[in-house]
C-alpha cells in the first residue's frame, strides 16, 4: 500500500478501466477495483502489479494481489486464481496504468487531508524555508535557511537538516543530521521501454532514515518504486553519495565521499567502505565487510571480508595480482 | 553570434580598439567594427575568433569571421584576405578583448530590453522562486521552491524542475525533468594562460535541452564556450552528472550515475552508459555504444560496441585480460 | 586557538569539570581553565587536546598546551609538567569534552558580540539571500540569488558567490569565484567511535580560499577538524570536487572534475589533476605532479612526476603494464 502522506488516489478505478486504457484484456473478475500498486512478491488485496521475464517472476507474485500485468505467454504461471490483464509490455503498460489513478503530493500544492505542518515549539526553522501541508517535526530539530520540506515529511526529535537541503516522501528518525544541498526522496533512475521511446519509471515508495543517521552535503538518497529505501541506524554517509530507489543500508556502516549504491542494493550492517566506491545493482554486501577505496564491486560479497580493485575481488588477491603485473611487465622479452 | 537573450554588448569596438587593448597588431582593415565572438571554424561576419597551434587551426577558420587572433608565425596560413590581430598569446588575447565589449546578464539584473517573463497561466511556480527578465515558461510547467531561472530562458509545455535548481543561459523543450539541487547553464572549466597565471576561458554559449529529456538530481550541465552543449531528445540522465561545455549527447541516451563527460565530448544516438562512466574530453562514442560501469574512455568508440576497463578497450577483450591476469598471478612460480 | 567568528565559549570550565565529565582522571592541576581545543602538535595555552595509538603522538604534544587527554599507558610520553586527563578512549572523552563548552555559531542564530554584517554598498546582493551577523563583504562581490551565508564568514572583493551556494566558517579572499550549489565549510567527515556507536568528530576549524581561485558547482570544501582547510592561491577547481577537511592546497593547481582529497592531503603548487582522481588521507603531493584521469594515488607523489592507474603508478609504468598484460593475454596458450 502506497503511503497516504506521499501518494493520493485522484480515481476510483477497476481492472476493466485500466486494461481499456493500456490496450490490454482481463482474465478474471473486471470489475475488481484498484486502489494501490505494489511489487510483485509484496502486492496486497486492492493492489495490481506486474510480472515480466521468467516464469518464477509469475510463480512469486503475491497470491492476495489484486491482479497482475502480464503476457499471455506467463499468464499460466500466475498463482491460482489470480486476475490477470494480459499486454505486450507489462511493465510500460501497469506505470501507464498506475500513472492514471495514484499521484504523487507535489510540494508546491496544499492538502486540507493532510492538515497544517505541525512543529513542536521549540524547532528552529531558518529564514526562507518551505515546510508542506501534513509535516511533522519534532522537539530540538534545526532547519537551515532554504530547506524545502514536502508533503507529509516526519522529522524525528534533535535532527539537523542545513541549508538548501530538499526531503520528499521520507520518515526521519531522531538525532538525525543531514548536511547542505543533500536531497532526500527525489525519484529513482528506473527507465522503462515503451513504444515511442523510454519513459520514467513511476515511484510511490519512500526513504526511511533511522535514529543517529549523519548524512553529508550533495548526497542524494533516491526513494523505493514501491518499497522503501532504507538507511539503518547510526550508519554515517560522506559526501557525494548516490543511494539509489530500495536501497536497503544496514547499521552503523561507514561510507566515505563518492559512494555509489545502485538500485536495489542490499547492505548489512557495519559494513565499511572507503572513498569513491560503486555497487552493481540487486548486490548484497555481508555484515562487517570492508570495501576498498576506488573498488567497484560487481557480486554478492561474504559477510567479513575484505574486497578491492576494478571489478572488486578478495583484497589480497587483489594485492597479488597488483604485484605480481608490475614485477612481470618489467622483466625484458626472453630473446 | 551570441545568443542575445543570454549576453549583451556592452561597447562599440574595431578591431583596432581590441588590437590596442591587448597590445596586438592588426593586418587588414583596422577599423572594422566587431559585434560578437565564436568559434574560429564557425565565425561569421562581425566576430573575432582566434587560432593556435597547428597550421591547419588557422586555415580552417571560416572565411567570414572579421579577423582572427594569431601569432605572427600562423598568420600566413589564415584565409585569403581575413584580417588578423597578431599576438604572442592569441587565446589570451582574444578571452581579454571578448570580455572587453560582451558580457553575460546576470540572473541579479533586470534588462528592459528582454521585457517581464513571461509564463503561461497554468505554469505552477514554488515558493521563494526566482524568475529573471525576458524568461519564457510554457503551459503545465512546474517551478519547485527556490528554483532561480536566469535572464532569457526559455522552458518548454509540462516541465517539471526540481526544488533549489538553478537554469541560465539555456532554452529547455518541453516535457522535459529536472530534479532538485541541479545547476544547468554554468560557466564551463576552460582555463587560459596569461602572463601572470590560470584566467577562466570566457563562456558565450548555450545550453540546449531537447524535448523528453530527463536529468536527475545534483547533475552540471556547463553551457557551450562558443557553441551549444546540447542533450538529444528522449535521453535520460541520473544524479551527479557531469556534462562539461560543447558536449552534444544524441537521442534516447542512457546515462548512470556519476557520468563525467569532459568538454566537446560528441555521443551518437541510443548510447547506454553504466555508473561512474568518465570520457576524455573531444571523444566520440558512436551510436547504439554500450559503457561498462566503471570504464574509461580515452578514445573514440565505433558505433554498436561495447567497452569497459581503465583505460577502456572492447568489453571481451578486457574481460579476457582480466581472467588472465587472476589466472596467472595465482600460479606458482616454476623452479 | 578556535576563531571567534565561528565558535563561541559557551562555559567556563577547568580539567577537573571535563574529567568529571567523561569520568577520567587528571593528573595535574585540575584548577587550570580550558578556553579552546586544538590539535595536539599546535595546541597552545588554553587548550585541550588528545593523543592515542603510538608514544610519539603523546611526545609530539605541543609542551604549551593546557592539558592532553591520553590513556594510562601513554601518560608517561607526554612532555614534562603536562597536565593529562587520563581516560580508556581519549578521542572520544576529548570530543565529549570539547562540545561541552565550545560550539559553533548557527546560521539561524543571531550573535550581538558579532554585530550586524557589513557589506560595502556596491554588493550586488540576490533574491533570498541569507547573511548571518559578523558577515565581511568587499568592493564590487556578488551574491547569487538564495545564497547562505553563515555567522562572521568574510567575502573578498570582487567575488562571485553562485546561487544556492552555502558558506560557513570561511574565510575568501578576492577574486574568489564560486560556481551555483556548492557548499563551502561544512562538518568534516572525522568519525569517532564511541561505546555506543559512531560519533561525528566536533571540528572547530576553519576554511581559508586565497586570491583568485576559483570554484565550480557542486563543490564541497569541508573545513578543518582544528586547523584550516586551505585552496591557494589562483587554484581552480572543477565541478564535483570534494575537498575534505585539513586538506592543504597549493597555488595554481588544476583539479579537473569528480577531484576527492581525502582528509590532510597536502598539495603543493602547479598541481594538475585529470577528471575523477582520488586521494588517500594524510598523502602529499609534490609540486608540479600530475595526475592522469580516473587515477587513485594512495602513497606520497613526488614533485614533477606524472602518475596514473589505481592504485597509481609513475604513468610510463602504468602504460607499460596496460600494454604488457593486453599482449600477453591474447597469445595462445602452449600446447
Amino acid at each position: 500500500m502506497h503511503d497516504l502522506r506521499f501518494y493520493q488516489r485522484i480515481s476510483d478505478v477497476t481492472l476493466q478501466d485500466l486494461a481499456t486504457l493500456v490496450g490490454g484484456e482481463v482474465f478474471g473478475d473486471s470489475s475488481a477495483a484498484v486502489v494501490t500498486v505494489a511489487a510483485a512478491e509484496h502486492a496486497e488485496r486492492g493492489s495490481i502489479c506486474f510480472a515480466e521475464g521468467k516464469a518464477d517472476h509469475a510463480r512469486n507474485v503475491n497470491s492476495a494481489a489484486t491482479a497482475c500485468f502480464v503476457t499471455e505467454k506467463l499468464r499460466e504461471y500466475l498463482p491460482d486464481g489470480m486476475n490477470a490483464i494480459v499486454c505486450e509490455n507489462p511493465r510500460y503498460a501497469f506505470s501507464r496504468a498506475a500513472l492514471s489513478f495514484l499521484q504523487r503530493r507535489e510540494i508546491s500544492d496544499t492538502y486540507d487531508d493532510l492538515g497544517p505542518a505541525q512543529l513542536h515549539p521549540s524547532v528552529k526553522v531558518g529564514t526562507h524555508v518551505v515546510i508542506s501541508d501534513g509535516v511533522e517535526i519534532g522537539q530540538g530539530s534545526v532547519l537551515g535557511p532554504n530547506t524545502v520540506i514536502g508533503p507529509g515529511v516526519r522529522i524525528g526529535t534533535n535532527c539537523t537538516i542545513g541549508a538548501n537541503t530538499v526531503i520528499e516522501s521520507a520518515l526521519i528518525g531522531n538525532n538525525v543530521t543531514i548536511k547542505a544541498n543533500s536531497t532526500i526522496g527525489g525519484t529513482g533512475f528506473g527507465v522503462v521501454q515503451g513504444p515511442t521511446g523510454l519513459m520514467q519509471a513511476p515511484h510511490f515508495g519512500r526513504v526511511v532514515i533511522q535514529d543517529f543517521v549523519s548524512i553529508g552535503s550533495c548526497v542524494c538518497v533516491d526513494r523505493g518504486a514501491f518499497d522503501d529505501t532504507v538507511v539503518g541506524e547510526g550508519t554515517r554517509i560522506d559526501n557525494f553519495a548516490q543511494i539509489a530507489h530500495n536501497v536497503v543500508l544496514g547499521r552503523n556502516c561507514v561510507l566515505a565521499a563518492f559512494a555509489g549504491l545502485s538500485g536495489s542494493v542490499t547492505v548489512e550492517d557495519g559494513v565499511m567502505m572507503g572513498g569513491r566506491v560503486g555497487i552493481a545493482d540487486h548486490t548484497h554486501i555481508g555484515a562487517g565487510a570492508r570495501l576498498a577505496a576506488d573498488s567497484a564491486i560487481m557480486r554478492d560479497i561474504p559477510a567479513g571480508e575484505t574486497w578491492g580493485g576494478s571489478p572488486a575481488k578478495p583484497l589480497t588477491q587483489w594485492m597479488r595480482e597488483v604485484a605480481w603485473l608490475s614485477r612481470n611487465a618489467l622483466k625484458k622479452k626472453p630473446k
